[in-house]
C-alpha cells in the first residue's frame, strides 16, 4: 500500500464534507496528548514526527481514492475540493526523541479544520506506534546497559508497520536491525546472523559452519542450538574458529536461541575462554524484553548481543499507545471536551509546554502547560486538586513545543534516525533514575499556569449540566 | 513504503549468498505453522493468503536495494543474481479463512533453497499478523452474536500494518472497516459516525447535530457524550431526529463512547423508545473487547454496533501470533530441527493434513499429519505419547493443503475478502462449541500418521546426542 490521504477514518471526510458545506474556512488548533506512559513506565520517548511531516509535505489523494468516494456519496463539489488536497497547516511539536509525559501537549496541530481532521488518522497512526516501539525500545536499553541490541522482529510485527518499528526501535536505543528495507530507507546499521534452516541444509552441522565461514569470513555469528548446543553446536563452532585463526579471521560470535540462556551462556564462555577465543562473543536470543535481559544480567550471563524480535516489535504488552488528537482552539475560541472521568478533560487554547531544569541542568521532574500566549509563567497547579501548586521561578526551564512546519512545508532541516537516537539518549540521561525504574516509577508531574487553569475550569462551568 | 524483496530480515540475503556459491540449484521444502492459537484461545483462523500470493507473484529487489545491497559487501556474482530475483517456488496450503490449529502445517513452500529463504520474512510478517488479527475478530464475532461490528482501530494499529488488519478483521467476522483505504483497495465496506471534535467545533451541539443531519440525513449517527450524553447528547439528539422525521429521513442512531455503557445504553434505550424513537440503533465504542462485550451482552445492554478499535487492531493481549517457517525437507531428503523442549521438534517431509470429520459433517475434532505421499492414513498417533493414538478409518475426511501457487503463478482466480470471510463462517459453524468457548477451550487434536511419525523420531535418534 502507498501512503495516500485515504488512509483516514471515513468519519473525518463525512465530518469534513460538513465543514466543507458550513465553515470552510474554519481554523482549527488540536492538540497530540495520549494519557498514559506505555509499560507501566515512568516516561516515553517520542517517536515518529520526522516521517509524518515528510509524508503531510506531499501527502494528497490518488485518482481511485477519489473515484472510490464518488462511489459513496459525497457531493461534486467536495470531491474537486479533495481531488486538490494538500495539507497547508502548521504544527507545533516536541523535538523527536524527547523524554515525554501523560496529559500535556506533545504536538499541536494548527490549520483549515478540515485540513486539521483529514490528517488525524494518519497522524495519530504514526505517532502513536513509534513512541510506543521507541519507549520499548529505551526500556530495554535500560536492562541491557552497554551490551549491543539488535531489533529482529520483523517476522512477527504486524506486516508492514514492521518497517516503522525497526526506525523507533533504533530511536530508543536500539544498535541495528535485521529489517533490510528500514536499514536501507533510513539509513540505520544492519545486521543478522544464520537460521537453523542454512544448518539443516547440510547433512553435516560443521560443513555447514565451514562454508559460513568461509563465505563471511569478517562477520561470521554461528547459530550453535540447531542440534544440541553444547555437545555438537560449540565444539563445532571451536573448529571452525580455530580454522578460521589458521586463516587470518576471526569467528565473532556464536548465537544461542534456546534453552535456558543464563546457563548455556555460562557453559559457553567457560568453553571459549578454556579453548583460548575470549574474543568470540556470545549472542543470545528468544523471547527476550526489558525484564528476561535484567535477569540475565543480574545472574552474571556473559551475553554480549542481545537478538529482541516479538516484544521490541509488537511493543508487548500494551501493543498501544493510547494517543488522542483533541480540539482545543476553533477561530480562536477556546474549545474543551468533558468526560465524566476528570482526567479525561481536555485543555483549551494553544499552549506551549515548559520544562523545569535543576541546578545542574537535570530534569527536575515537572513539565508546566500554559497558554501559547502567556510570559513568565510563575506557578503551576495540579490540573485537578488546586490545593496543590509548585513555584516556578527557582527553575531554569525549556520551551519544549517548536515550530516544525508552516504552510504545509516542513520549517526544519531533515533530522536523520541516527541525530534522533543521539539526541534521544542526552535527554535520557537528564532524567533522573526514580523515572527510569520498572517497579512503580515516580510519577513526573505535569502541572497547569494558573491562567490556563482558570481558564479550563471556567469552559468546564459553562458546559455543566 | 512499496514492498520489495528486501522487506526482509538481512540474514536470509546472507544466507542466500552462501546457497548461491554452494549450492545454487537446492531445493527446498519449508513448513509454515504457530505453536499457540492466540489469546488462550482453541482455534485459529487462516489469514493474509491472498495477499502474500499477490506480492509473491511480483516481488523484486528494486534498483535502489541493489545498491545498497552493494554497498554492504555481496558478491556482483549475487548482486547479478538478485537484480532478476523473481519467486518461482511452489505453495501448498489451507484455504484462506479456514479454522486452523498449532502444531501442524498451515502452509508448505516448496522452491529453490534462496528463493525460499527469501521470501521466509514477508511471508511469516503477513500470515502471522492477518490470521493474528481474524482470530481476534472472530472471537469479538463470537460474543457480538448477531449484532453489527465495525473496525475502528487504525488510529492505534501499528501504521501501515492498519491496512492489513482491517483486511483481516473482516476476514474474521467484522461487518465493516473505519479505514477508508483499506475498504477501497480489498472492497469490503467502510462505515463512520462522528468525533467529539465536530461537536466542539461548533458553540452548541444542536447546531452541531443539525448540521451534520443535514448533509448526512440517510446515514446519521450522532455521538451524544461530548459534554452530558443524558442531560444534553440524547435531548439533541431526539429534538434532531425529530425534525428529520418531519422531512421524512431518519436517524440512524446514537453513539456512546464513554461511561457507563450498560447503563447509558439500557437508558438511551428506554428514553429513546419513549420518543417513540424505536427505530434508532444503539452504537457503542470505548476500549471493548470479546469479553467486554460478553459481558454487556449478559448485562442485556440494548447495543445494536459495537465500534472496536485497539484491541482488535493490534491483536491486543498477545500482539502476536509465534508462526515459524522449518525446513522440512532438502533435496528430497527428510529434515528437522530439534530442540530441549519437545514440543518444539519440527516434522520432517512434505506432508498432507486431513481433517476427521464425524457423521454430520461437523469438525471431529482431529486433523492427522501424514507424508504427502502417504495413502490411506488409518490411523494418527499423539505427536509425542506414542500410547495414544486415534483409529481414522471411521471418519469421513477432507485434504486440507491445496496447490495455491505454481512457478511462483496463482493456481486459483482471486478470492475476494467478502467470499474468504463467508468460508470462514461456513467453516466456524462446523466447529463444536467446546473449541469456541473463551475458559479451557477443548483441545483439538493433532497426530501423525505411523509413518509419519517413525521417520520423525528415526531422524531425532540419528541427531541424538
Amino acid at each position: 500500500m502507498n501512503i495516500t490521504a485515504a488512509y483516514t477514518d471515513l468519519y473525518q471526510l463525512t465530518m469534513a464534507q460538513v465543514y466543507f458545506e458550513t465553515k470552510p474556512d474554519g481554523r482549527a488548533v488540536f492538540d497530540y496528548y495520549f494519557r498514559n506512559n506505555p509499560f507501566n513506565g515512568g516516561y516515553s520517548i517520542f517517536a515518529g514526527l520526522e516521517d509524518v511531516l515528510n509524508i503531510f509535505e506531499t501527502l494528497s489523494f490518488s485518482s481511485s481514492d477519489v473515484a472510490y468516494l464518488e462511489q459513496h456519496g459525497f457531493s461534486k463539489d467536495f470531491l474537486d475540493y479533495l481531488k486538490d488536497f494538500r495539507f497547508r497547516g502548521t504544527i507545533y511539536s516536541s523535538k523527536e526523541g524527547d523524554v515525554v509525559f501523560p496529559n500535556r501537549p506533545i504536538l499541536q496541530v494548527e490549520a483549515n479544520i478540515i485540513e486539521a481532521q483529514i490528517i488525524e488518522t494518519l497522524l495519530l497512526n504514526i505517532l502513536n506506534f513509534q513512541t510506543l516501539i521507541a519507549t520499548k525500545a529505551s526500556r530495554i536499553r535500560y536492562s541491557a546497559k552497554n551490551e549491543m541490541l539488535l531489533d529482529m522482529g520483523l517476522r512477527r510485527a504486524h506486516a508492514t508497520g514492521g518497517y516503522y518499528a525497526s526506525r523507533a526501535a533504533v530511536i530508543g536505543g536500539f544498535d541495528s536491525t535485521s529489517n533490510v528495507k528500514a536499514a536501507e530507507d533510513y539509513n540505520i546499521p544492519s545486521s543478522g546472523t544464520m537460521a537453523h534452516s542454512f544448518i539443516q541444509s547440510y547433512e553435516d552441522e560443521l560443513v555447514a559452519f565451514r562454508d559460513f565461514a568461509k563465505y563471511r569470513p569478517k562477520n561470521c555469528v554461528l547459530l550453535i542450538d540447531t542440534y544440541n548446543t553444547l555437545k555438537s553446536g560449540l565444539p563445532n563452532a571451536i573448529t571452525v574458529a580455530k580454522e578460521m585463526e589458521a586463516t587470518g579471521n576471526k569467528l565473532l560470535g556464536v548465537r544461542l536461541d534456546s534453552g535456558d540462556l543464563s546457563y548455556l551462556a555460562k557453559k559457553t564462555r567457560k568453553i571459549l575462554d578454556d579453548a583460548n577465543l575470549g574474543y568470540v562473543k556470545i549472542v543470545a536470543s528468544n523471547q527476550l524484553d526489558e525484564y528476561v535481559i535484567k535477569s540475565l544480567k543480574e545472574q552474571g550471563a556473559p551475553i554480549d548481543i542481545y537478538g529482541v524480535g516479538t516484544n521490541l516489535a509488537t511493543g508487548k504488552p500494551d501493543a498501544a499507545l493510547d494517543g488522542v488528537y483533541k480540539l482545543s482552539e476553533f477561530n480562536g475560541e477556546p474549545r474543551i471536551k468533558l468526560s465524566e472521568n476528570i482526567i479525561k478533560v481536555s485543555l483549551p487554547y494553544k499552549k506551549q509546554v515548559y520544562r523545569m531544569l535543576d541546578q545542574n541542568g537535570m530534569f527536575y521532574g515537572a513539565d508546566a502547560v500554559a497558554r501559547a500566549s502567556e510570559q513568565n509563567v510563575e506557578e503551576m497547579i495540579h490540573t485537578y486538586d488546586a490545593t496543590k501548586s509548585l513555584n516556578l521561578t527557582r527553575f531554569a526551564h525549556e520551551a519544549l513545543l517548536e515550530k516544525v512546519m508552516e504552510n504545509g512545508r516542513k520549517t526544519n532541516p531533515a533530522r536523520s534516525v541516527a541525530e534522533i537516537a543521539s539526541y534521544s539518549k542526552s535527554r535520557l540521561e537528564k532524567l533522573p533514575e526514580e523515572f527510569k525504574r520498572f517497579q512503580n516509577p515516580h510519577i513526573y508531574k505535569i502541572g497547569l499556569s494558573s491562567s490556563l487553569k482558570q481558564e479550563r475550569d471556567a469552559l468546564v462551568l459553562k458546559h455543566k449540566f
